[in-house]
């Protein structure tokens, strides 16, 4: 039995992992759980994980969730409880699926304790790649990706030699506005950008598909997690996103991972790496499916796309305020206050005041995320 | 640098390998030639590589040859010459790129020898792969395949655990005939046949392309060469050609390999193995390719297709017996003595008379041949 400690149980990708968890009784055991609120949801799986350690980051939550439980339970509370969670626990696996740069500290602790990470948590590579790298070398942990386009390249890439590498592709479906004018785009609403055609996510992410902004936090991770300078790295749009990721070698040979939309694989992958589950829910029939598609994607019409992707070129600090700032956009644009178009204004103020130079500590990255959404509110007037 | 003995080096394989051989000076050493015919073709590869040890099987050929390069070279010719050239030849690698039947005594003698044999041959495993991958063990030899389909498999598999394969699809690109009905095909003429919608190849293998008989040849291939059942092997029509082989996993996922249609790829791949060259022809531009389709193999208007699976299944009599008769029936269409329909009677009837039983030596592999020639000669009728 694998032991888990989960954070972010209850968005998309935690659901997903515990689906695969579920579906193969024997093989894992939930030995932690973290959220950011003590609701229902969570409640519900201290219930069905009752060995499982618990830490919810917002104090309120934490407390209705005692009073569910009980005080026979033991929960970490309040700011830094996932941290906390992460550093007492025993556990064989530490998958990271928080959303957004909430989830840094405890990426951190995972990667000091020498965890193996499922890592789907694209942020922390985004803003802190370097130093988050240096800290699981340092404490002798190992990097899964979760993400889909993450594991797919990870799987190409598996056992090959990095000089026969060329360049990787990642695909993209183009989100909802893959064929609106930018005009039309303007004038989208939350509900509009929310309405994803392929994957099922949280809002964050699912706004980021509308931007593609997603897409250029991905080319960001990609390069940090395969030592690949960002221009070796390729968008190709996939409508039908069945193909994940491609590597293209030295000798002009491409190999590209396919299989359903379905977060459940690459947390399948990850669970059980290095070995490989054997109950797919279900198969590609690609014959079935008939036809697939390519096209360059359209940065024209998404800003944030080659703005975010310019940041990565630019550096850590660019890349952090590009993350920082677009998490406070998404923010404002899902309350109704900027409008969709506006979103890439407030990010590109912050990237161009964003600083030079690395990071020395976490605190660093967080001041200068902190600045950036300062920026960003500011920047859109 | 590698010294490489060219079994077939006239023919379309053997052409491609010379291509990668010139493309890359001063990385490979021919050291050995061999062909069918000594005309003119040949006479030029000696003269490019005056250091090459030759073999002609046709001594009529080797006669001419002789004239053309005068009395200071040693030539190897007549039946089983090219037998003769690797059992002397200095060489690290054996191209078997001889086309049909004709090639499993050189093939043979390569694996005895323990060299590292780029197989294209693909008669030697459909006939005798059994018996043919007892003498690489014993011997010591490594195969590679050449085939575009195999290498393809190949590389999706490389470094994967066996007990994580689920299947094997190799794709097809359904030939020039792939739209023509039944009644249409009945009637094709050889030039008909011989106009390949995507790959220039020699005229036994693009006949085959045409009834698909290649396709179950390619089967049978892959199940001696990776170690898989026939039923765990499927057959996927691809009309472009760029996807050459998947491998799908107990997981669901799905590996593809993709490349331009174009055999320097695969003999690259073989050449350089386990590096990678670094200077493709040409790199695939997907978003401008912008759509790869997908069909089921059209069974009913392909007979030698499921005839030839069904033979693999049955067993290598069975095999070697589809094998050597449509060779016979391919001659046959080729001289305009039979139509296109004409040739799944004349194999199916050879298939029908094959023994059962398992083959103890080459020598009962070739009377087995000769049988099923003598059948399929006769079976049309």
């Amino acid at each position: 039995m694998k032991k888990i400690a989960l954070l972010g149980a209850t968005g998309s990708v935690g659901s997903s992992v515990l689906a695969v968890i579920r579906d193969n009784p024997g093989r894992f055991a939930v030995a932690g759980l973290s959220a950011r609120h003590g609701g229902p949801e969570l409640a519900a799986l201290c219930r069905e994980f009752p060995e499982a350690l618990v830490a919810v980051g917002d104090a309120d939550g934490a407390e209705a969730l005692r009073d569910t439980l009980g005080s026979g339970r033991r929960l970490l509370c309040g700011s830094g409880a996932g941290e906390r969670l992460v550093e007492e626990i025993d556990a064989d696996i530490c998958v990271a699926a928080v959303s957004g740069t909430a989830g840094l500290g405890m990426a951190f602790a995972a990667a000091r304790r020498g965890m193996r990470i499922l890592l789907a948590n694209k942020e922390v590579l985004v803003s802190a790649g370097r130093l988050f790298l240096g800290a699981a070398r340092a404490g002798g942990a190992e990097i899964i990706p979760l993400d889909s386009e993450h594991s797919a390249l990870f799987q190409c890439l598996e056992g090959r030699a990095p000089e026969t590498v060329e360049k990787l592709i990642l695909t993209a479906s183009g989100g909802p506005f893959r064929d609106w004018s930018a005009e039309r785009m303007a004038l989208a609403k939350p509900e509009d950008a929310l309405r994803h055609p392929v994957w099922k996510m949280g809002p964050k992410i699912t706004i980021d598909c509308a931007t593609m902004a997603n897409k250029a936090l991905e080319v960001i991770e990609a390069s940090h997690l395969f030592g690949i300078s960002i221009d070796r790295i390729e968008v190709l749009v996939h409508r039908e996103s069945l193909i994940h990721g491609l590597v293209e070698f030295t000798d002009g040979t491409i190999l590209a991972h396919m299989g359903p939309a379905d977060m459940r694989f690459p947390a399948g992958f990850g669970l059980f790496y290095p070995e490989r589950g054997k109950k797919p829910l279900r198969r590609l029939d690609l014959a079935g499916i008939g036809q697939l598609n390519f096209e360059n994607p359209p940065f024209d019409r998404f800003p944030l796309l080659r703005l975010g992707i310019e940041a990565g070129k630019r550096g850590e600090r660019a890349a952090a305020a590009f993350n920082a700032a677009n998490e406070t956009a998404v923010e404002l644009f899902l309350a109704g206050r900027i409008g969709f178009a506006v979103m890439a204004k407030a990010v590109a103020a912050a990237v161009a005041a964003a600083g030079t130079g690395v990071f020395s500590s976490l605190d660093e990255v967080e001041a200068a995320h902190e600045k950036a959404r300062e920026r960003a509110g500011a920047g859109w007037r």
